[in-house]
């Protein structure tokens, strides 16, 4: 396998942007208007290969009145969003499994979705795999998303990409949903899912979150190990401490392809007032402290919401366990 | 040589605490009274193992009454704010090569200073091979940092680190002055310091900064590799993009001899303040366009304090070269 080095590019990576859906997590989805139009032409002008507009949940589940769109990810919504068309760029959306209503999972030749990604935990993998066969089977890409691996003993994990991988999947990702891994743990996923991946003749892929400030560095990490699909978000907006910085890995990234100016602007015109508006993601002291001690950020989450600042006793409540 | 792993921790790695050195560069040095007196029983509590108070700037170059006294760090400041004992910790300052008056030097056996760090550039370095001797002459522990290294070219860098290297230093800092290095980088670095390090049995130290969120990453990958001295300031504070968070740090070293929870304490009563009162440091998009091109900050510093957001601008200026 040609890795390239840090002078050179693999023309298989390929950058998917998540801001629409990792981000709307910190809004409920409530994009300002002409939000998502814009990033939908910055992502195609940047050389974005893969654009996540959205969740693909539940109508049944979850109340359309009480979140935005892209929780939703409608057809119709996204066909008024890439209007004329969408070039080479691709289109993909996220279906958690056990909220997703699969009748809403139309044959891929009626949708402009290109790609469907599923989530799920250790536990939901046969579900997932079900999932996966049948978005294959309807004509879609597909990805599946282990979650909170950081938490998951080994053995279990090797079973659970065992059965992710022996299926049509297209792409296994590597998930730092607590953004606890180091480097080092991380180069360690990359071989364990390396060695499941290419014994199926799968792509891996790496989505990383910025509780101890590791999301970028631990993205260039897999890159340099061979994974080729990479999550980022426009400012790293997404739940909690957010994402690898789109920017930053547009940057990084030696494929002439790639123009870092289009997102430049968007975060400008779009990020910056989102922002200035009181919208808040990206790294605190809190998400280190989760971060730090491998468990959700819920807990930072609240102590953030609710002002607090008494950071010793967010660290006894973790360490305890509550 | 024992590196140990990520579970295990070694002892021989110290934490240099250069808040109020690198910190001072945002604000004149101009922080508010008490300041100092807190970290330094915080560092105290902590475990940190060496505090920097500042740089033993020439009071002839530099006018006293346009900075605040860690400009300057006077052996009776040092004395006041170490008062009654500083324990096991040290005190370093910094001494620029060619800003420092050699008198102010004073014997070891006079000073509470325990160790002086000599920062230097590549054409400077003979000047503080010099200055180290005298350093090391009058009684104290020797650093030195070549900075804005990612700049020099391998066969300058390795005559450089032999001349530091062959005289009596004791610590040799690789400095990521422009904070551009990938961590894959960084482990190049590594090896080359350690090269001729482990030559004439000299220590390592690491400097890094966070343009690219990158600070706290390049740290922990360079004591993966051996290196054992580590800076770190409060909040990351430092100029431009700041430093590797002390906190992050604190938190992923196993030593049980350091102590998160007083460090917390200190960024709720002293650093959250000095950010609400409006000094500014830390990652922003301009500071990751200065590392992305390898160049110093200072253009990204006035863009900010300019109130631009026009990046596209700052981007293409950079490239250019202006």
């Amino acid at each position: 396998m040609d890795l390239g080095n840090i002078q050179s590019f693999r023309k298989q990576i390929k950058i998917i942007d998540a801001t629409l859906r990792d981000g709307g997590l910190v809004n409920d989805f409530a994009f300002p208007q002409g939000f998502a139009k814009a990033l939908f032409e910055a992502d195609r002008a940047a050389g974005v290969d893969i654009m996540e507009v959205g969740y693909r949940a539940s109508q049944k589940l979850f109340d359309p009145e009480k979140f935005g769109p892209w929780k939703f990810s409608r057809e119709e919504d996204i066909a008024a969003l890439v209007g004329e068309g969408k070039g080479d760029m691709k289109i993909s959306v996220m279906a958690d499994v056990g909220r997703t209503e699969l009748d809403d999972i139309v044959p891929a030749s009626q949708s402009v979705i290109d790609m469907y990604r599923i989530a799920a935990y250790v536990n939901q993998v046969p579900a997932a795999a079900d999932m996966v066969e049948l978005c294959h089977d309807r004509g879609y890409l597909t990805c599946c998303n282990i979650m909170a691996v950081s938490k998951v003993r080994e053995g279990d994990l090797r079973r659970a990409l065992e059965i992710i991988a022996s299926g049509p999947v297209d792409v296994i990702y590597i998930v730092d949903s607590f953004g606890s891994l180091y480097p080092e743990e991380m180069r360690a996923m990359c071989d364990l899912y390396g060695e499941i991946a290419q014994k199926y003749g799968k792509q891996l892929g790496i989505h990383a979150h910025n509780n101890q400030q590791l999301a970028f560095a631990n993205t260039v990490e897999c890159v340099a190990k061979g994974v080729n699909f990479v999550d980022a978000t426009a400012g790293g907006m997404g739940r909690g401490a957010g994402n690898c910085p789109l920017e930053a890995l547009l940057g990084f990234l030696k494929n002439p392809r790639y123009r870092l100016e289009p997102i430049l602007k968007f975060l400008r015109e779009h990020i910056e007032p989102l922002k200035s508006a009181g919208v808040r993601w990206g790294y605190e002291v809190p998400y280190l402290l989760t971060g730090l001690n491998n468990v959700h950020p819920s807990a930072a989450i609240n102590f953030i919401r609710e002002g607090r600042d008494d950071y010793e006793n967010l660290l006894h409540d973790i360490l305890s366990g509550e």
